[in-house]
């Protein structure tokens, strides 16, 4: 007979990071957890936990999981979490998977971390770029993730969480070649394109018997409970928001692979080249691919004609589209990957955090998207390439929400869809765009017809 | 465009287990690799450079290789390996992919070993049932396959290299399963039921951050062209026969699995049915499950039906069939294992090689199926249980001979097929048998009619 | 010919700990060591760059090398240190010995700590214990000190620096047999009784291969100086002053020694009997020996009359007197650990760090021992035990600075000796007690006759 | 009261290398340790298991200890040691220390593998000069001294075990300096200039935070009761005679120097200065340094004149003399190893094995010292270089064994003194030579007149 078990009580103990607190930290921890950010750290919890699952609807899971609960326990020497009601997928007779809990207390650092040294912190004003930039780098050395000991070598692998089998056989093969010349990968830690190279590129580093890989996940509560960590990721972390997300993104890539996705994988496309245009990052060396199979190519052809029409022909020397042909693209960023490190020895920046890369404020403040906000988005070429890229990656984010945050979906059932106006030129490329991602069911994982959030207005 | 290239001259150095010879043992390794061992040597340097390829008919491989070869060259400290028209998948931008390396030296080592130290060593009389093991001990000692710092934990998997698509998924599952918990894989590192358990492991040890994990392939060197090594295979051992390698497995299982396969499975189930029951193993602990998915339970049922008529009901108590239940059949394992711990350290007997288990010389001796040999097996029930085992054990080596190796295809070409009688009772069970492998496809891969290559009569 | 020069001018690159710093991060560690703080920074590094001279004079150190000097450069990834007429000593052809660079920068690392996070941090308060103690965890926790993954180990050892050459042969003996046993060894990180044991420990860690041996120094910047790392000491830490400095090593001890020594050892034998004689210390399990070689029996008879005489027969309890028997001691610390195991276990305290035991805020508030102060101080036993140890151990803390230290030698010479005043019975014992150290040398290194740089009245 | 014992009952477990033994393998073991070879092993045993003691007689120790005994348990995962009356000071509260544990099984192993694997073996016919290189290859590789990561590093020390405080405070001071530059130490394992090396290195080590760090100690059974490793020595190895220990040090060696020694030294000088003048070595580059303490300048000058007054001018070039000057001596070395390795890299040789140095078998023959074969040395310059050092180092052999060694001393004592004689101006200087080191105290430890065990007669 088999074993079965939907739910399981249990106390476990921290992996790695968490283990040498002082008493006061332990309380101020237990504090943290047990209010106002205690649902929080609930919903972040769950969706490591259900890390197994297929599901993806955030709610979803919660619903399925009413009585899960997570308590931090507090002792003299270190913490302990109780959870209450937990999926059982997480266990194997009894005992947590190794791998969640690093996932489970992950969270918990970074939660409490940003909470009681990020926020209530004056060092970082978040309005000031460059102390944005320390907190994310804070985040991020505290979170471990900064190692001083690597040649550079991770690929930060952007994309649909939810994409075809062919598109996510094609990036476990671009995976695999990645792997196979000792590439590391960094993802936004879901399924799909997010999953994809991380399981080819873990079967290629077993080949070449590499014995130290990273597979990082960079989420954020908003986002993670719909796209759970796949188990590979052998680091997770928790940004607070998803400006510091994209930064934490650029910050440690050294190489960048764009598969086909949606609206959201446009906000990153327009969030990275809005950067890299930037005067000061002219010269700034970062390998750039937009790959898929044979099949997208319409897709990128959809997206170069955007990029093109909206900031002219020089865009292109930022990017290179390569499709079908996993090993060329290794092999493309493999020597990129080199030019990144030849300059970073010769402007003693560090191989673990890309200090020189400049970052306009537009791209660090948090974008919060009301009606009246997107419909404030200067979207018109009378402006700094950059500028006009911050506002485009904005309209995009906007979208995103009303399509599938709660808080937007519900802004958008009171009040209508979004209005979105600027320049017609402008504006006709970018009502291409989008249709174009309904056309292909790139807009949402739902079966049913896709209801746009969404109004060009003239 | 994409970079091909079918085939590389190159020049590797060892990788690990080959690096300290002395000129004398150098000299000696070139004479053996360019002497009589020379064809077998290419043969499996072959096997091992394709095993990215799908192929699994040898004289296929061997075929569209027509110019590969391999040369040792002589260096004062130490040894490297030239390679003309080498597979190009075994390299990446020119460098030899690291675990296919240590394969490849592998099988020099092991070939090479056996060739000076056992073969020529008056000490190794194979005649001597304590000689036999004491030749299959320093194989795998020379191989390094004997640690002493682990506790019981590995699971030899049996099965056939063309199973469902069903059947592959299932073995991935129980390997899945058993990785979940600590358990490490021995198979007989072809595809199938070779390679599913190891690559299911592989993902549960990522899950559990097991840093240790053993993924032990047994091969000889009539058979690793038909079923060359799998990547994850991470310790490769080549045996000099079919007796040694089962010896190889049952010395150094914990437990161990039986999937469902054809004829040569069915070798290996009498294999080990017959060593337990030798009165000196009665009380010998070691857990074995037969099992698979739902659709396998009627090729269980028929292989457990012909061992009850044949050995009588007792044999039940040696094994258990659980069928479609990945978990339980780990924690079966799991649970029998610690008999195994326990058992040894009562008795003092070693983790690393079981000293303990008899292995009657029966199933020591190379058994070489000539017709006249087929003909003289004594397939009746009036002799100890152990001995009838070893009989049909060599009835079904031969019909494997008879379906794929060179040897036996050519001889049953030109005698005719095999003939096999004895007492009416087992001939009909085993007639039986047969047609049911038959009827399911399990005998060969081939999509063709099956024509049997043996003919029961009495 | 031999290669000599005197001094070196040198660029180090940090080793270990302060290799990923943002750049805010660097940015204050450049100001910090620029600033205020400068002269103290350049004192502790001449410190630890001379520490393979015989020298103890700090004044006469800063006098050989007047020309040293020490920057941080600022770079995008990290610091570097300038170094100006170094002494060559530290360096072997050209570049600095890696150990004394750990300590250069274990310097560093905690100095500007102090500095940034402590001195000027709210959250440590340092009139609150609990806040003294925080600060000492994170201290320590910075210095990497808090290792989570040994069993308790550690002894510390106490005693003086200018002991004889049969007391410190002995006290190498002492630490020999400690390390036989696995015990690790903390101490005040100078010469004599401080390096003994460590040299002791280390060729006994060597014989039973020992790979993770710990050499604990604890100083801090007004005594570096003068008593400067050994080059034995592998984990080097700098509190900010001499009462954290012995909460540190309480904090972390597991079991403590006890050689002979001058009034700076009977003020850490008055901080700890102290300690121990609360009354929630009271079940508090920490094994404490006091020994020396058999001609060092009369100084621990001193001791222990004046402690009985001074707090009753029942302090006893507290230690044990061992002369003579490096042997039996090392068994005895090695027992009395395996208490203190038990006792963590059962408290759910940290192996690393004692939390349980309580500190009254007495030891823990910075002692200033002016003229005014030193008569201030209450030296009758009409008080808790636990508050007169405290009023002694700051007695003798004067007599410390008095005798030694800068400041406390020019208050003497302005205003002659201090005046120590207090119940009849006690002061005819400290009396005593002086006298004896004065009569066998304890005092001070310089060979003329003592001073005494206090005076008792009644 | 303290704890003592003078010996200890144990049973102790193998260290490392005796591990993974086979049935067979352990029987053999078994056997060769309880007849014609277990006295030997007896003696070895005690000589290590005494190593802290200060004695270097070996018939002393084994007068003290009568009833020690040894014997090898088999079982079926391995061997264990069943120890009788051993001294107590091996043992730590019961409990063997771990070093000395190494210690015996290097004995145990090397010893068998010598009677079962060498001395047995058609392959290793001792007569031919490359068969007499691989018996030393395979004794060193089998005690794992032949490792292939390493770059060349090791620096072989000769001298005598007698030396005066002021010379074995020397060799401290040099091997500390070799250790501040990374280099290991390889000596003969006794006391003297065969562990003041190790010692100084030992403490360099530490300071640069050397983690791999190789004590080499090659011995052999007529030597080691008198010359018992050391605890410093972390890689133990017995060979079998003193013409293969000869040779071992030269092939592991990458720089050698001589400290101040007697009769032995001079036997080692004229061993490596013959295999240098061969013609086929006249292009290897070996560093040799001999030095001392000022107070040794005579004697490097009488050794000095010897050779060139036996081989010429041209010997000069082969070795040079730096006195008094340990940083320029480890300079020097450094520089001449650098040497060495580009020159072993230029000609493909292993690191870890010097097999281009060609050895005369006349260095390889042990040789027995009788009165007959001491009265044919052909000691005249009337032949090549190489063959006149070869007959000189005999030479000296014989008086090192007609002062020390048990067959020696008994021989002299039953015929008289050996007599040398041959061309006058060589028996000169070679009178000369041994009158100096009769008035230095060189010749024996012990402290009466010193009688002459040779003759010089014309």
């Amino acid at each position: 007979m088999t074993f079965t078990r939907t739910s399981v009580n249990a106390v476990v103990s921290p992996e790695g990071s968490l283990e040498v607190l002082s008493q006061d930290e332990v309380n101020r921890l237990k504090d943290t957890s047990s209010n106002g950010h205690h649902e929080m750290l609930r919903r972040c919890a769950l969706a490591v936990l259900s890390c197994g699952s297929p599901q993806d609807d955030s709610q979803a899971l919660l619903d399925q999981h009413p009585d899960f609960d997570i308590e931090v326990l507090q002792q003299d020497r270190g913490i302990k979490l109780r959870l209450t009601a937990a999926p059982a997928e997480a266990f194997v007779d009894g005992q947590m998977i190794r791998g969640i809990r690093e996932h489970l207390f992950a969270v918990v650092r970074d939660l409490v971390y940003v909470c009681n040294e990020i926020d209530q912190h004056p060092r970082y004003d978040l309005e000031d770029s460059s102390a944005a930039t320390e907190a994310v780098f804070h985040i991020l050395r505290n979170a471990r993730a900064l190692q001083t000991n690597l040649s550079p070598n991770l690929v930060v692998c952007w994309g649909g969480h939810s994409i075809s089998r062919e598109e996510y056989e094609y990036t476990k093969d671009v995976g695999y070649h990645l792997g196979l010349r000792g590439l590391d990968i960094c993802t936004g830690c879901g399924p799909g394109a997010m999953k994809g190279p991380m399981k080819g590129a873990n079967v290629a580093h077993a080949k070449q018997r590499t014995t130290q890989r990273r597979y990082i996940g960079i989420s954020e509560p908003g986002i993670i409970a719909a796209e759970a960590p796949n188990p590979i990721v052998n680091q997770l972390i928790i940004m607070p928001d998803i400006e510091k997300r994209l930064e934490a993104f650029v910050r440690l890539a050294h190489g960048i692979i764009v598969f086909p996705g949606g609206v959201g994988t446009a906000e990153e496309i327009l969030y990275l080249l809005g950067l890299l245009s930037s005067t000061e990052n002219q010269q700034h060396p970062l390998p750039i691919v937009m790959t898929g199979p044979e099949s997208a190519r319409a897709y990128f052809e959809q997206i170069d004609a955007f990029l093109v029409q909206v900031f002219g022909d020089e865009i292109r020397h930022k990017y290179r589209i390569i499709m079908n042909n996993p090993a060329e693209i290794a092999r493309y960023l493999k020597a990129g990957i080199e030019d990144v490190t030849h300059y970073r020895c010769q402007h003693s920046d560090a191989f673990y955090f890309n200090w020189h890369l400049k970052i306009n404020p537009l791209f660090q403040q948090p974008f919060h998207p009301t009606h009246e906000a997107m419909r404030q988005l200067q979207l018109h070429r009378n402006q700094p390439t950059e500028e006009l890229a911050a506002q485009l990656r904005r309209a995009f984010s906007g979208i995103v929400a009303g399509n599938v945050k709660a808080s937007g979906i519900q802004a958008i059932q009171q009040h209508g869809p979004f209005e979105l106006k600027g320049e017609p030129a402008i504006m006709q490329s970018l009502d291409q765009l989008l249709r174009a991602f309904v056309a292909q069911g790139r807009m949402k994982l739902a079966s049913e017809e896709y209801h746009p959030c969404y109004r060009i207005i003239n």
